[in-house]
This record gives structure tokens, sequence and C-alpha cells, in this order.
């Protein structure tokens, strides 16, 4: 056999122990989030019909996805995301009751030309939770209930939920007076706000060919975004009443904020957003997405919102649909880059080293007593050298050693050594669970 | 856009939530059981070169390995199984430490001909465990005790470990006195004992061109397998001593029995089985393979053993290692077929349905109420016919139903309403945590 380099695909990635024990605990947070809040777990295969995934993402995307080399043609492809797929079951389960609402944790695959700094990677884990089957404003309020928990719950420090309505856009453009059918071009240049301002917009939407008059109404209506969740909501209402779709816009955005209300969630972490534009193809109603406010430039943590004629893709009814993508990627460089991340090569909590060939046996003994109580263990194999396994121990992260030497041996006890603190102390053997026990709960997890 | 019929490629599956959730149930356990273990979790891509495939799984498995139309001609492949890429780490990362403890549960991939009522996909999950860096029999024991604890907590009913050793295997075909080279040979007849039975797998082997004597003289050897764990291994001491390889095999399956013990498992659990032979061109040391007692066709439930010449394929060092598959499709087949299986729509735990236009406030408050106790919570959107409501929450296995009608309302306090027994009683607003706590922790789980 030729020799063969061991390396990865430029945009994949390996997680080693030391990666991956944070990204489960991640995940295992979220997933339990989801479920808090309704939400039951779905899968569905990596390998899709090509069929079923061409044509539903764009010109660029089409270019993204990966094709199989299948006996009789390109007929296979990998998932490219998790919302077709969605469709499909839906089309596929039409006796599905609804509303449906399933979370999904899985990779997705894009031939995209990968860029490891920014995040963006070949293969990635998505992280979804939709509604399917309702076109209550409470489940959009459900939806955003539920990405405030999470990412409160992840401790990533300060964020700002941003919330728009594409009917307000819609309003908003023909309120300041912009010709029928800008709405996607006057969109696109709102939807750089964050990145180079009031100005960089006005520009941008002067060099679309927009007029001066037209785009300094628009910016006026708009206002630096965020100022206050429904100072601006209120201000709007008037401009936007005289529109085709404004006022509904608006009526809609408020039965959102009266739902997040009775939800309990903080008025201050959902903020109306009039400026946020968000791949307006595909969104039909109510849409968000959620920034770190320290951390914006690593940009949005979570996003999503209502697409009532995507799920009905495959049948010949319409099924409207909410929903929101969990970005873990993103909150894992958050949780990085503010020191919040907290790196383990494992969750085991006692290890039991190996003194001598004699005590190789008590050593699996005092293991399998520890583990039968529930405590995660390691024990050592051998009788190494105690220094080097005790460096071991300690690269690992391990709370606490229990020990049987020659010395315990002949007294009939057992060493327990915080390798935290370096406390080590003696204690009968009858009397180690619940030694164990007591000395890890007074331990920061 | 043309029509496009909504379907699944054949071989692979859809989990809807009432399969999903039992499955994540599953996985979750054996997860924890690996992290008792001292397990940590790794990840690698779906991704590999074919490069790092090609080659490592025989003529036939070369011919299953998934091949992707990439440019640049047949450069990439999807992962075939979780040891190929275990090695290719362990190449990649020369300085992880050893023992290198890890588990992995991902999907992979075989373009094989499906068989769905036999359990064989195209695309299914592996659930694998590994230590590798050790020669020690503890590591091997380790995993054996680790299978018995997974087996255990899943509740299958009862089963066996199977257990041998290839030096074992060696040891009874030369005392045998079957020529030089006919290992392989005499394993693939012996291999098949549980199909054909004592009979038929002297048939086979006269079949196979061996000689009447060393046939009868393997199968006296061998005997019917399972009789008492050690009982067996006393026995075969002495014509196995002779050999080159078989006394080696006793002693190293007695030290796994030693350590097992030591371990805590029970000896009834894993029992000496000298006719098994599983993948002899791949293990070196202690193989060992798991049935269900009662549904032993579904085949093997798990299965390892000792591989010490394969992870060292891409560097030039060699390096041992020890583990086992976890079979969960064939676990969740064995779970089904006893009735031992509980298929849940959700794990939602109480239901707000909403009364009237009035009471769907009162309901986002109660749900949210809810959630931040920590209790998984569906809420109804709309005020639809109450029954319809209640037929939901009676597919879905809810628990518990909270409601708040006109009548709650005015006298001010919350109806709780047990799903199961249909109980209902009538509390204060403010005990309504307590209330949930106390008849949720009353219910079975």
């Amino acid at each position: 056999m030729p020799a063969v380099t061991p390396r990865t695909f430029k945009g994949t990635r390996d997680f080693l122990p030391d990666t991956m024990v944070a990204r489960s605990e991640l995940l295992g947070r979220i997933r339990e989030t989801f479920e808090l809040f309704g939400f039951a777990p779905m899968e569905t295969p990596a390998l899709e019909y090509l069929e079923t995934l061409s044509g539903k993402y764009g010109d660029e995307g089409e270019k993204l996805i990966y094709r199989l080399a299948y006996k009789g043609g390109n007929v296979l492809a990998l998932r490219y995301d998790l919302t077709i797929p969605l469709a499909r079951v839906a089309a596929q389960n039409p006796n599905l009751m609804k509303p449906f609402k399933r979370y999904q944790i899985q990779p997705v695959w894009r031939a995209d030309r990968p860029q490891i700094k920014q995040g963006r990677f070949r293969e990635f884990v998505q992280c979804d939770a939709d509604t399917v089957g309702t076109e209550s404003p409470v489940a959009d309020a459900e939806i955003l209930a539920m990405t405030v928990e999470i990412l409160q719950q992840l401790d990533l420090g300060s964020f700002t939920v941003r919330l728009n309505h594409r009917h307000v856009l819609a309003g908003l453009v023909e309120a300041a007076g912009f010709p029928e059918g800008s709405l996607q071009g006057a969109c696109r240049g709102l939807d750089k706000w964050d990145k180079v301002g009031r100005d960089g917009v006005r520009e941008e939407l002067l060099a679309a060919g927009f007029g001066q008059d037209p785009v300094d109404r628009l910016l006026g209506l708009v206002d630096e975004p965020g100022t206050g969740p429904r100072e601006l909501l209120e201000k709007l209402k008037v401009p936007l009443d005289t529109t085709r779709l404004g006022g509904g816009g608006i009526r809609a955005l408020e039965e959102i904020y009266g739902a997040l209300d009775a939800f309990g969630v903080p008025v201050e972490r959902v903020r109306f957003w009039p400026s946020l534009a968000r791949g307006l193809d595909y969104y039909t109603g109510p849409i968000f997405e959620s920034f770190s406010d320290e951390l914006k430039h690593v940009g949005s943590l979570t996003g999503g919102g209502r697409y009532d004629d995507l799920i009905g893709i495959f049948g010949d009814q319409k099924i409207p649909a909410t929903g929101t993508t969990i970005g873990i990627e993103r909150i894992l460089s958050v949780l990085e880059q503010s020191g919040r991340l907290e790196k383990k090569a494992s969750r085991t909590q006692v290890f039991v080293p190996v003194f001598d060939e004699e005590s190789k046996e008590s050593a699996c003994r005092l293991a399998g007593l520890l583990r039968r109580a529930g405590f995660r263990t390691e024990v050592s194999y051998d009788p190494q050298k105690l220094k080097r396994q005790f460096a071991r121990a300690d690269r690992m992260g391990y709370s606490l050693a229990v020990i049987q030497g020659p010395e315990e041996r002949k007294e009939g006890v057992v060493s327990i050594k915080d390798l935290g603190s370096g406390e080590q102390a003696k204690i009968a053997a009858d009397e180690l669970v619940s030694a164990v026990a007591q000395r890890l709960s007074a331990r920061p997890t």
C-alpha cells in the first residue's frame, strides 16, 4: 500500500476531546432548552436525491451542493441545510400532527471556498427548531422566547435579538416613495447598516440608482436602529398605516411583543430593528437575528423568521412555518473570544492510579465501586511512574484521585486527594463513596 | 420547477420524533456509560480523502465506499466506519496522550444493497469506544465491563457476552492437528456454530477439505460453547500449552477474567466461547461479541476486540488498541421485539390548552412560568376546540394539563389535570409549580 499522508479535507474538522467536550455540553444545553419549549427531536438522512435539493437554494447555492458519484449519474447529494429536508418530510407525512414542532441538530455540507478564520466550513453542524402548520404570531414569539432563553442559558454575555417584519420593510419602502419593485434593492442597502453605518447605507442606496428624496425619507423613518423596542414601533404606526402592507406588519409585531411579555421575556432582549432585512426571498413575515453586544463582529448568533411558502413546496398545500437556527460555531467563537469557554479534555471526575503490581487489582476494585456509584472514573492499567500518572490526571482535569498504595493497604484505608488543592485525607474504605460525593459536590463543576 | 416526488433514498431513513425520542434517549444512556468509564467524546468529518479509506476494507468493502463527484476526480469519500478515521487522527496527532480513550457516535455510509428487514442500511449510526495506546489486558476487561454495564442499563432482558482470543483459536487449530495455514479456513467453519450447530460445522469443515481426524479433534476441544465460563478455560489449558500461541491466549483470558472480577462484573455475564472467530484479519488478541439470550436471531448486539496492528497504519509506529462497537440498530430491534421500547412522540410533560381568545395571554403566562421552573411545556397557540387540543395532548403523551379557563380566571385559580388518570384539581396560582413538581415526580417517567 503506498504511504498516505493522514489529513483532513480543507473546510472539515476533527473534534478531539479537548474541543468536543465543550461542544457537546453546549449542544446538550441547546437540546434541553428546545425540549423545555415543547420541541421534539428529528433526524433526516445526509444522503438526499439531488432533485429534492436542486433548484431550492438559488444559483449560488446550487453550485455548492455536493453530488455523489453514483451509478446512473448525479442522482444523490449531501444535505445542504435542514429546512428543505423538513419540507420533504412534511410532504411525505401529510398526517403529521400540526402544529409540528421539531428540532434537528445535524451536519450539512457546502462545496464552498472555506474561510476557516471567518468560521466558514464545508461541513458544519446546523441546529434548527421550527414550528410547522400555524400562522399564529404566538408561535413566532415562542421561537423568540426560546432564542432568548438559549442565549441566556449559554452565559455568553450581553446580547440583543433584533426583530423586524417583511411587511414593515415593504411599508417603509412604500411610505418613503420608492418606486414599485424596489423592495429587494432597498433592503440590500439597509441590510448593510451594521457594516457601513447610516451614511454608508445612504451612499449604497444612491449608488443603486434610488433618488435622494426617497432615500432620505427611508433613512428618516428607519432612524438609528435599536432605539427603544416599542417607541419606534409606535412612531412608525402613522406613516405605515397608509401603506398596503406596513400597518399589518406593525400589528403583527405588536402581537408578538404582547406574547413575549406574557412568556416573561425581558423587554430589552428583543428590539424592533426596522433596518433588519435578512433573505427576503424566503421569509414572509417576522424576521429575527441575534448578536453579542460585546462581539458584534462575530456576526449573527441566531437567525430565523416566518416562511409560509417554503414547507409546502413539495405538495399542493400551503404550510405556514416559523423557526430559527442557532449558530453554534459562532456561539462557540463568542464564548472562546470572551474567555468564557472552559476547555476540558474529558468529563472524568475521579482518577485511580496504580501504585505497583500488587495494587492493580485493588485499583480495578475501587474503580468498579466508584463507577457503580455513578462517578465518572478513570483507572490506570499499569504501575507506571506515579509522577507520570498524576501528570496525566492534571492535564485531563480530573478532580479527585483515590489511592490505595502499600501503606493504605496495610492500614486497610484509602487516600483521597483533591487534585486542585492538593489536600489529601485517609478514610475507611467503606466511607469512600460518601467521601467522594461530598468532595465533588463541594467543587465547582 | 418540475414536480418532485418527496422520498428518501432506499437504505436511508427519516427519524420522526416518535422514533427519534427513544433513539436519542438510548444514545444518551450509552454516552453516559462511556463517560462513566472515562471515555471522552470525539468526532471526525463525514468527508474523508478517498486515499485515507481506500485499501482498508478489503475488496468487498472497497466497492461499498461512497465517492463524491468532485473536481479533479474521485478524491473524496464518505466515512465508511469510525476506526480508520481514528487511525488517521492518531497519526495526525502523535502527541495525543496515551492511553487515549475516545468514544464516537456518528453515521457511516455504505453503498450496499440495503436489506431493511435485516437491519442493513446505507446510512446508519455507529457507536464506538476504543482505548488506544496500551497492551494491558485490563483495558480489554474494561471494554467488556463497560459493554456489560451498557447492556444492563438498557434493560433489554438477559444477554451474554462471548469472549475468545485469537491465539486460543490458533492453538486449538494447531492442537487438533490442522495443517499450517488453515486457521482462517477453520475459523470460517467454527464461526457458523450459531447458525448450523455442531454437526453443521463438522460438515462445513469436511466440505472445506479438512480431514476427519483433525475436524473431530477440534470439535472435541471446542465442545459445546458456553458451558461455564472458566471450567472450559481450565480444561483447554493442557492441550493448548504445547502449541505455539494457545497457552499465551489462555493466560491473557485468565488475566481478563481476573480484572473483570475486580471490576465487579458478574461472572456469568462474560463467557469463554472458543468457537467465536469474528473477523480474524483485523483482530490480534481477545475478541468479543454479545447477544440477547431471548432473541439470538437478531445477531450480535455489540462486537469488538483487540487490534494492535491497525491504528498505526498511517504512521511508522505500532499503536496497540482495543475497543467495541455498540450496535444501536440491533439493540433497538431487541427492545422493540421484546415490547420494551416505549415509543413517545415527545418528552413534553405539561400541556397548557387555550380556552378562548381571553385566555391566550394567561396560557402564555402559565407556560412561561412552568418553563422557567424547568418543566417541558407545550402551549396551544389558538383557542381551537378543546376536544381537539386534548386529543393532541393524548397522542403526544403529555402527562399533565394546566388549565385556566373563564371559571378558573374568575376564581383566581388554576386547574391541574392528570392526563393519565383524568384526575383534576383546582389550586391557587402561586402553588402551581410545586403542585406540578409533586404530580410529575409521582408518575413513572
